[in-house]
């Protein structure tokens, strides 16, 4: 069902800082940026390999990501595997039990469709499902 | 330098039931099992594509995971990056500044050669590089 690793989200206080960390010394290619309004964050994807590490950057402090990095302070957020059908993926989840944070898909950065999975129901793993949108 | 996600470690209280959740509902295969003594840990390795998520139950409360379980709670505990020559890779991340835990490889689990960056030096991501043993 889950066929790799998609990314790790990473919430970070200071973005150009972060930037500069993964572009600089981990020479990690910058492959996207976007703002999403609706999530309450700035979001840079960049690349390493067929994967992706994902900063995260609050729009304010009373956003999912800024109260996140209140309560936890920065680090790793959440990891995300790539699915090839995100309706059938979510289908199991849901039949297996576990309790999910979106029942039906949502559009994430560059177009993809993308469900979280809560984290109580993994042993405290924010996990998402990711069907990256056609194009890639 | 990083080649790709090699894994996510995580973090947990209750190992067999990770291990359900992981081969269960998330059906990944369990590859690897392994007790490394000297840090304090009983490790399982699942298999999602090329990648991994490892599984990190300490021995006892006064062990590196031990304490982080205490601190934080089960979760997220480090990400991977497969490296090809993980000298080198050092060697460029100590010419950078990072500030590293381990400033020579130590072997990790199935006769890897590991790594840790500080997550100091990474905005709060503790970081590991890994350079597979050769029959991988």
């Amino acid at each position: 069902m889950l066929a790799q690793i998609d990314h790790v989200g990473v919430a970070v206080e200071d973005m150009d800082e972060a930037l500069n960390l993964y572009t600089g010394p981990l020479a990690m290619p910058l492959q996207h940026r976007e703002t999403v309004e609706e999530q309450g964050v700035d979001a840079a994807l960049l690349g390493v390999g067929a994967g992706h590490v994902e900063l995260l950057s609050p729009l304010g402090p009373d956003t999912p990501v800024g109260r996140y990095l209140e309560r936890r302070g920065p680090g790793l957020h959440h990891v995300a595997y790539a699915v090839e059908d995100i309706d059938a993926a979510l289908e199991e989840l849901r039949g297996a039990g576990l309790r999910l944070i979106d029942e039906t898909p949502r559009v994430g950065i560059r177009n993809s469709r993308v469900a979280f999975v809560h984290p109580g129901a993994l042993a405290g793993v924010l996990t998402e499902i990711v069907q990256p949108a056609e194009e890639d």
